[in-house]
């Protein structure tokens, strides 16, 4: 699946549940970021709604589930609600927020950074994409491309937002717990370092001429490999990027850009990782004489979802009797950022050995089903109710 | 300067060079590889040619001297020769070898080493280019472009070879010489590393699942940066190429694959240091269960130039009163396959701070003159006595 924010596959997308959305006679609109939201209304149109879904997009070599399963979850549940005829006082909205992944363009929860306000939407605008794209130009042209789709105020009053979502990881699976009750998720912080040396003759060089990025890059993340993962085993360091220039066999490289993903569920702990990552990518280009420009790319503290909704979640789960186990994610997602404005928290279904953001990513029906009907028990909830209070 | 092996940019190169050639009334030809030849004949047909020469191809950020100035050097000469209606026994042929630098199709050297006969130019053929190119149908049409040189058999037979060349590196600059009679080469071998594991979420995969390529690479070669060099300060070790897929910055890579170039002027020590990275990159790729391919991409043995003819070239120097001095060169060169065939030695020039494969790589107007009033005296001896013994 390579379905990346703003693409043409990410727009193909959009207009498909437009259109299903559509059939059904739920109004839609857009905002400034391209969020889509799909409403179904209430009885009481002077209360705020519940809002249910998750993102469309997609990582480069991603899986079929990453987002849209839960963003299908939600609509599946406002199909279920209008097939059964049921009136809820409050309006249940599904969203599929923007740019969740971040693959494409930097930083990632672009869509729910913008609806809680966090988010510089005109600082994105010249942010390019990996291919060289301009993202204001293809944001524009995503909310071009569906214009029965009427932009909105960005950031519009909600009562509360839940979204399902695959684990990403084993522990539902190992455990044989269909439903993961999210309590929190742990901090991500993304660097992206640059150093800059010189290009020179592989052979000739003198060794003291040598400016070498590359070795630099390679002796700084060593050091960081021992010394952070699996050093503490609640820590995660990875590299997923890395680009040489001029990229010669025979050519000691001029250039090297490369980002670090770091995460740890205790804020404090993930701040002295990133002070460690900087010190050492520091120390080591200075060791080769070279620039180093290092540049924070996301910065997720770790957060703790709402209790009521979690008691919400549960009782939908103790009323249909499907077991279940509370969890912190070690993946952030927009409902982290949705819960600085609303009461929000998640409900993760099992993935087949814990793969993600892989092809080979897989969830049974059985499980989708469940979170499905977890959904809708908890959106049903919440939308009969009275305004959910955060704990 | 980006003008590589059999581009558009190396066409219009040839081209030119051929066109100057046509207006000096010079023949010109061509062979399988797209060798370009240029010829002022002798007085006595039945004896070969002195060659003289270098290739035209740049790095992908070269500079402007690295081979273009041993090739116009030599024309140079050819023209000098006419300008002062000198008459030499033996014909002259200025070359310009294809693809030296193997930055765009690997490996190196490929016109002097199907010259030579030890090139597989069938086997070449499907070789794709970093762009995608397809090696065979850019030697078509370089070939094509140039239909004024008629196509003849591949290694011709030639009584000797000099090239003048930039030295790519600071000795003669820093000892003060103008001229570099080069007496060897070092070995040079280029290996192509592939380890292969598996994309996973960078925040939620459990450690025992992870499988990460690029942590794999970055541990080998930090263990080798270590062992080699400086260990060894004659030995070279050289990353120049990492590609790393899918490239997403919280996406534990899928599948890297990086170069390794080393060299050194002893056989047994070269042989030894590419035990030493074949024997790491299998241990970290184990490590880390993943898979790995090594690809041998390029193996120069080290080697030593004719001795008759780096005496000739002495003796040039010491008729012009022009100091000089014997070194042995960091980088492989084509004179070293083509003194399999005949007797052979080079010609070096100083460089800026020894700055070569870079924009910013420098010979002076003096050091350029001196250099091919070297060569021009080295080829008059050469062509106008009796054949050159081999040592």
């Amino acid at each position: 699946m390579n379905r990346q924010a703003l693409s043409t596959e990410d727009r193909a997308a959009r207009k498909r549940l437009a259109e299903l959305a559509a059939g059904r006679g739920f109004s839609i609109h857009q905002d400034a970021v391209a969020n889509l939201f799909i409403r179904r209304d209430g009885s009481n149109p002077s209360l705020p709604p519940v809002l249910i879904g998750s993102h469309l997009d997609s990582q480069p070599t991603g899986g079929r589930f990453d987002g849209a399963l839960g963003t299908l979850s939600a609509f599946e549940v406002l199909e279920a609600l209008e097939d059964a005829g049921v009136i809820t006082e409050r309006a249940v909205e599904v969203v599929s927020w923007t740019n969740e992944e971040g693959s494409r363009f930097s930083p990632g929860c672009m869509g729910s950074m913008a609806f809680v306000d966090v988010g510089d939407i005109a600082g994105w605008q010249d942010i390019r994409g990996v291919e060289g794209a301009r993202f204001g130009d293809e944001l524009a042209a995503t909310l071009n491309a569906l214009p029965e789709a009427r932009v909105q105020p960005i950031g519009h009053s909600i009562s509360a937002f839940v979204e399902v979502h695959i684990e990403q990881g084993p522990v539902l699976e190992r455990a044989g717990v269909p439903i993961g009750i999210v309590t929190g998720v742990q901090g991500t912080k993304w660097l992206e370092i640059t150093f800059t040396g010189e290009a020179a003759h592989a052979g000739t060089t003198p060794l003291e001429f040598r400016k070498d990025p590359l070795a630099a890059a390679i002796t700084a993340i060593a050091r960081l490999q021992q010394a952070v993962m699996p050093a503490d085993p609640l820590a995660r360091l990875t590299v997923g990027r890395m680009t040489v220039e001029p990229s010669s066999v025979n050519v000691i490289p001029s250039k090297v850009t490369f980002t670090i993903d770091i995460r740890h569920p205790e804020e404090d702990v993930l701040a002295s990782i990133e002070a460690r990552v900087i010190a050492e990518c520091r120390a080591s280009a200075e060791d080769h004489a070279l620039d180093a420009h290092i540049e924070k790319r996301f910065d997720m503290a770790p957060g703790t979802f709402d209790a009521a909704i979690v008691d919400v979640i549960e009782n939908a789960c103790e009323s249909l009797d499907i077991p279940r186990m509370k969890l912190v994610s070690g993946a952030f997602h927009d409902a982290l950022f949705v819960s600085r404005v609303a009461p929000a928290a998640m409900i993760f279904v099992p993935c087949r050995d814990g793969i993600s953001h892989n092809e080979s990513e897989f969830v049974s029906s059985e499980n989708i089903e469940t979170g499905a009907k977890v959904l809708l028990q908890t959106a049903l909830s919440l939308a009969q109710g009275a305004a959910v209070k955060s704990a």
